[in-house]
């Protein structure tokens, strides 16, 4: 037989709490997760056990312009929810499903470091800004069938843990992995994609493409905080993603085959 | 040049609460791990933090004949901090000191599969007792010269996380990995060593063999609490481990050369 010359795909799929603080509603969307046949990596987010825990624990959030700031108690809280908790628990269910899950922070393997933000107006602790994708380990991992969870917990290379957002981590990985495959970059989220109309979840625009994006804003039709989602998902293409996938992750198998959700691409 | 066509070194290493509590003591330790010029496994065990947690979260720890009952409040608490904060903080620090650390539980790439202690008499609850060691992958990562950060975390292969003791899960290691390397499982404690008197640091006994260890029993000289200590390492050197060292974790370069602890052999 000949060798398949085409770029493999992969799925680079990135959930958050609407997900992840719900058993039932983890375990179904594990369960589609579970039917993909291709490679794939799922970055999760922290979502409220977070919270209740500093809450539990009597520990202050500050925020500030609507950001939470990660002092040196959160930073262990999220550490210990996020790479922890949330992780461990994906990964026993997906072996459970026959899948071979590893769970990983950035720390591990140097997977993803990152540089604590530079705190010119507010300083939001320790909190990092991705700098590099060990590519190489990531790849010899896919290579060996090995589905990667990540936490969105990475380092800045001198020993300090830092709190990630995890839509940047999926961003990241994606662009960094797309030099050796065909990723589709999948963002799920509470919504069924975007809207026409933010009001009426049935409006969802199937397919943007650069063009339509210009329409679209000069129409000012789109729910102005999806704008950031969809110029982030512009920068991904940009930079050799294959596609963004925006929709609701309960919804991953609709999303991969685009029976639902909405599918972002350069033209 | 020709191939060396000795079998390979692997350094299986566990450290407890005594070295995982103190962040100093912790760093001079890694300091010393980072030193090894040979493949390694490192296996942490829990400590206070996570009775400190439990208490500050006002979760009652249960203890039955002196051991701590895992009940699922018990199980999420570990997890936390086991596979999360003391894993994750010790992976970043030897990240900073130039290793390829990756942290792992046994759930990871069903690392270390496990199944739930049977209740018999005592319900000792979400503990798990190791079945099987997954040498394969552990072979791919150490061959990528990976150092791999084990949690005492493992998983049933249902979905279940178990809590799993740490020096059961360094002998599985070492025992498992010994059909590939030549492995010297080293148990760093709060003693020197094998003391000949239990209130003398100094009379550590440098060597153990089946023999010796016969005599030193029949004598009644070792501490009795040390008996088990070394049956399990009679049993794992009797699986084909090649040595074992007991001693102070804080002089790791020196058990692993000889001039401290006590190293325990077949002859």
């Amino acid at each position: 037989m000949s060798s398949n010359t085409d770029t493999e795909l992969l799925y680079v799929i990135k959930i958050g709490g609407n997900i992840v603080d719900n058993t039932i509603v983890l375990t179904q969307f594990l369960q589609s997760f579970a039917l993909i046949k291709a490679k794939v990596v799922l970055v999760h987010g922290g979502g409220k056990i977070a919270t209740q825990l500093a809450k539990d624990l009597n520990i202050p959030q500050q925020l500030v312009e609507g950001r939470r700031i990660t002092d040196g108690e959160t930073l262990k809280i999220v550490t210990m929810v996020y790479a922890g908790l949330i992780n461990k628990n994906i990964v026993a269910q997906l072996q459970s499903m026959g899948i071979q899950a590893m769970g990983l922070s950035g720390a591990d393997a140097n997977l993803i470091k990152s540089h604590k933000r530079s705190s010119e107006s507010i300083d939001y602790g320790f909190v990092g800004d991705v700098d590099a994708v060990n590519t190489g380990l990531m790849d010899n991992l896919l290579k060996e069938n090995i589905s990667v969870v990540i936490a969105p917990i990475t380092h800045d290379g001198n020993g300090q843990l830092l709190n990630t957002n995890a839509d940047t981590i999926a961003q990241s990985i994606a662009t960094a992995m797309s030099a050796k495959y065909a990723v589709h970059l999948i963002y799920g989220f509470e919504k069924e994609g975007v809207l026409l109309d933010v009001n009426e979840p049935n409006s969802v625009i199937k397919h943007i493409n650069k063009e339509k994006y210009q329409s679209l804003k000069e129409e000012k039709v789109i729910f102005e905080g999806m704008l950031p989602k969809i110029d982030n998902a512009f920068l991904a293409l940009n930079n050799g993603v294959s596609s963004v996938i925006i929709g609701k992750a309960e919804k991953l198998n609709e999303l991969i085959n685009g029976t639902a959700g909405t599918t972002i691409t350069q033209s």
